[in-house]
This record gives C-alpha cells, sequence and structure tokens, in this order.
C-alpha cells in the first residue's frame, strides 16, 4: 500500500488535514512535566529527554483520531545528544502505535550512497555485522532537501509503505535567497517542483496522489498556487501556518480542485496552547487548539 | 579565534590539504575488529557501534598529524540508531583530543529556529530544563544546506571558533538537477557561491579565509574554476577525490594563486585501503594511502 493512501485514508478517517509539529523545546513544557524530569534526573539532557517523552505522548493522546499526521522534528531532540535521539525514537514508535502516519522531519538530502544510510535510519533497516536486519526508527514520511538532485532523492523510494516531502518553497523571510531566483521561465522553486513532479510520478497511488510530496509553505500562498500546476498529484505539506503568519486561506490556497493533496502543519499552535490559553490542563489546551485548526481550515475546505 | 585560522594552522604544520573521511560501514570493516565486536554483542546495533568505534580510532591514530581534517558523515551513524550516535560521539571527541580539527558532515538546513538546535547538537550547547548548559557534540566544522537561505545558515555563526560548508556544487552524477540550471548571467550553483561569499564576508579570520567554506566537488574542476572568482576568500571542501574519479588536478582545480583555500576529502581510499591493498595491518594500509594522497596533492600544489 503507498504511502499517499494510508495517509489519505487517515484525512478520509478523522476529517482531518492538520498535521501536529511535536517540536518540544524545554521553553514550552508544562511546569508539571520540567518538575518531574528535573526530580528524576537533575538539569540534565536525560531530564529534557525524559520531558519530552512524557509531554509527546500526552500531546498524542489528545491529537489521536483528529488529526491526518503528526511531525517531530528531529533538530529539537538531537540537541540532547543520545537521551533526545531516545526520545525522537519513543515518540515515533508511540504515534505509529496509535495509528497515526509520523513525518519524520529532518530535512536529508545527500548523495546516492549516503541517502541509503539516511533511509535506513528513519524509514527501513540497516544491515547488522552478522547480516541481521537492524530496523531503523519506523517512520511513515521523511522531509528531504532535493539541492543535489534526483540520486539523492531516489534511495528514499525504495519501499512502497514509505514517502518524501521534498522542499520546494519554505515558510521562512529568506527561502527567497535561492528558491525565488528568476530561472528559465519561472524560478528555482519551480524548477525544484518540476523535479518533484517527475520522481513522483511513478509513485502515485490509488487515491491519485504521490509518495512524493512537497514542502509548499503557506507563507506564500500565490507561490503554492502556482506550484500546484506544475505539481498536480502532489502532496503539499504546509507549515507556516498560525505562529509564522499563515491563515486557513494561506495554507490551502495549494489544494487541488478536489480539495484534496494538502496537509497543514500547526507545532506551537497546537503543543504550547497552554501557555497562551494560561491553563494548567495541557492536554485539553491542546485538542481544542486542534479542534479549532480542524474548524478553521474545514471552513475554507467547504 | 576563527575556525579558518585553525585549519589553516593545522595545513601548515601538516603540510597537508586531505580531509580524512570516517564513514564506516560493516562491508568497509577489517574482519578482526568484526570478530572482536560480534563477539561481546551479537548481531546488533550495539555491535556496529562498537566496531565503527574502534576502527575510527584506529584510523584516526593512524592519520593524526598527517592529515588537515577529519570528517565523519553522520548518516552513516544514524543508521544504527543509538548506538550510532554514541560512535560518532565518540569519534569526534577522539579527534579533538589528539587536535585534529572535525567536519560533521550532517549537511542540515532548516529555518532559523530550527538551525539553532542543530547548532546546539553539532558545534555548541542547549539549555537544560533548569538552565544548564548542556554541551553538544563539540564538532569544529558542519555541513550545511542552504537551500533555505541566510536564516538557515546565519545560527550556525554564533561562535567565532566554529564554521560552516554550505554545499554549492555535490560531487554526485545528479547535482546538475538544479545545480546547473541556468539562473542569471550563471547557473543555481553560482546563485548559491554569491550568497555563500556575502554569508561570509564578515567571518573572515587573520589568514584572509573565512569560516564560511563551500562543498565543491572534485569531480567538475571547470565549475570549480568558476566558483572561485566568486568566492575568493572561501575554504573549499572538496569531495570526489579518488573513489568518485576526482584526480590530484581536479581537486585542485579551485585552489586560490597562493594555494590556499582547498581540502580534499578521501573517504574510502584511506579506510579501506587494507582491502585494495589485501591486506589484515589496516592501519597501516590507511597510513600509507594518506601519504600516497599527500604526496598526490603536494605534486600538484608545486
Amino acid at each position: 500500500m503507498h504511502a499517499a493512501d494510508v495517509l489519505q485514508s487517515v484525512i478520509d478517517r478523522s476529517g482531518s488535514v492538520a498535521c501536529v509539529g511535536l517540536d518540544p523545546r524545554p521553553a514550552l513544557l508544562p511546569p508539571a512535566v520540567v518538575d518531574v524530569a528535573l526530580a528524576a534526573h537533575g538539569d540534565t539532557a536525560a531530564a529534557v529527554a525524559a520531558a519530552f517523552t512524557a509531554f509527546n505522548r500526552g500531546v498524542i493522546d489528545a491529537v489521536a483520531g483528529r488529526c491526518a499526521a503528526v511531525k517531530p522534528q528531529t533538530a529539537c531532540y538531537e540537541a540532547y545528544g543520545v537521551a533526545g535521539w531516545l526520545a525522537l525514537a519513543d515518540t515515533v514508535a508511540y504515534a505509529r502505535a496509535r495509528g497515526i502516519p509520523v513525518i519524520i522531519d529532518a530535512k536529508r538530502g545527500d548523495i546516492g550512497s549516503t541517502a541509503e544510510h539516511y533511509q535506513q535510519a528513519f524509514l527501513g533497516a540497516a544491515p547488522g555485522l552478522g547480516g541481521a536486519s537492524l530496523p531503523g526508527m519506523g517512520g511513515d514520511w521523511l522531509t528531504v532537501n532535493g539541492y543535489l538532485g534526483g540520486d539523492g532523492v531516489k534511495p528514499f523510494l525504495g519501499a512502497a509503505r514509505t514517502g518524501v516531502f521534498v522542499l520546494v518553497k519554505t515558510s521562512n523571510p529568506s527561502s527567497g535567497d535561492l528558491q525565488d531566483l528568476v530561472q528559465g521561465d519561472g524560478t528555482v522553486m519551480d524548477a525544484m517542483a518540476r523535479l518533484v513532479a517527475g520522481w513522483g510520478a511513478a509513485r502515485r497511488g490509488d487515491c491519485g496522489l504521490s509518495d512524493v510530496g512537497a514542502v509548499v509553505g503557506a507563507t506564500y500562498p500565490d507561490q503554492a498556487k502556482r506550484l500546484r500546476a506544475l505539481m498536480p498529484d502532489t502532496i503539499f505539506l504546509v507549515p507556516g501556518y498560525g505562529a509564522q503568519g499563515g491563515t486557513a486561506a494561506d495554507a490551502l490556497a495549494g489544494a487541488r480542485a478536489d480539495g484534496r493533496g494538502v496537509i497543514v502543519n500547526s507545532s506551537r499552535g497546537i503543543i504550547a496552547a497552554w501557555q497562551a490559553t494560561k491553563t494548567s490542563d495541557w492536554q485539553g489546551a491542546a485538542r481544542q487548539a486542534l479542534n479549532a485548526m480542524n474548524a478553521d481550515l474545514a471552513a475554507v475546505r467547504k
């Protein structure tokens, strides 16, 4: 079964195109979670990891059945070394056990022989010294940087049940430094979009969408509409909704005529909703924020 | 002290511009190393990590004082999860204790707030729950993907003693999919080169070279010459020598008129030299291969 079909089935079942970004940082953690971790581990990386793990499990419990996917940002975990890596692996496994597709936001990209190892790490399995198959993190999707071209992307497309989202137009202010430069009769991001459409052409699922998706920021809705024309069968993973300034209409600007082909990420807006609403019920706050986001998106999707 | 000055001082002292790529894979490990690890740990990720650690320490001992830097490729380690991460951290610490600059080849690139966490992970320190400063891996340099523009690169330039190498022209066959496309009066890689020169302008050390370097593959020497004109004060990290087909002249094509500004990586050619020469003395084989590479490069540098 294609990764795109699994994702579409979860969207159909939940009625949600929201992706919950699991980007924990110490400053976003509820005091109750922090206190338990500090008491158990002192002011160490193990404490941060224990807090991330408990917090993410609580958020996943709160959002399960109401979202299309979760997306842990690897950087938040790598900052805490081995302890952080364990927390990331726990989060991926916990979400998958709840039936939620997991997009590992690692933005990897390298030459072909190296990309194979990243595929092993996040989506597949690596060989042991004696020939064992050693499972990696077990993610469903990986974000990928396509600057190195096709042979850095193809190793991620080996197994039917996994997919990638390739960076096309990112949500950050300086994304135009390279992506907006004029190239041919379009821009550099257009050239990347054409590559993405080409890489994904042979990887369409029954739903008509491809396992090769694209990251297209909500903060640039006009570009999203143009990019849709270049990538008709591509799922857009849209960051930049909410905290970064994108509205629901902005975030859905790149949707297909049939309304499909977009999932919208929110990280801080959901996981740190307890701070905005000044409550100690951080799970309830996350659930309510997700419900509000789903309603906000549904109003535009109608 | 600038990272560029530290690197140049090691080049001056060793007389070498070689970078030893520490990209271990099970198939490249000597039987003696494999047997010890399998006996101690079984056919597990812990065995692979133990073998990587022992092997890398042996290679570092063999090449110390004869090279400009070492460059572990993170993907090789991440494929083995937490155990692999521990082996990577051990390798970085062991090389630094021997006074060898360490380039962590992670090719990270993300929006600014996320890039900060990668900086913490590889070059800096991350905040604990109680305000502690938790040191990361302690690398000297990090390879970075600049597709997201300036605000994904600047967080890596906070501390004077560390630097980055930004991907400009990579060594792989499909690097031209995006990098070679015509842009303005040049190509996409030229546009990236201008960005790199701009980011590095305020980060020049006493040696005249910048802490913002560039990855420029040995497999494209004509492009390297043109890129040098666009990045006069940039250190080129040159992959693609040897196993990937680049000659010494190719690898040094981008050197400045004063001979400076290039370090040349070899991974398999050094760490797997024991296979090519069919010897069990893998440390001696690595040392001899590095000596031969240094001589090969020196003949062109004269």
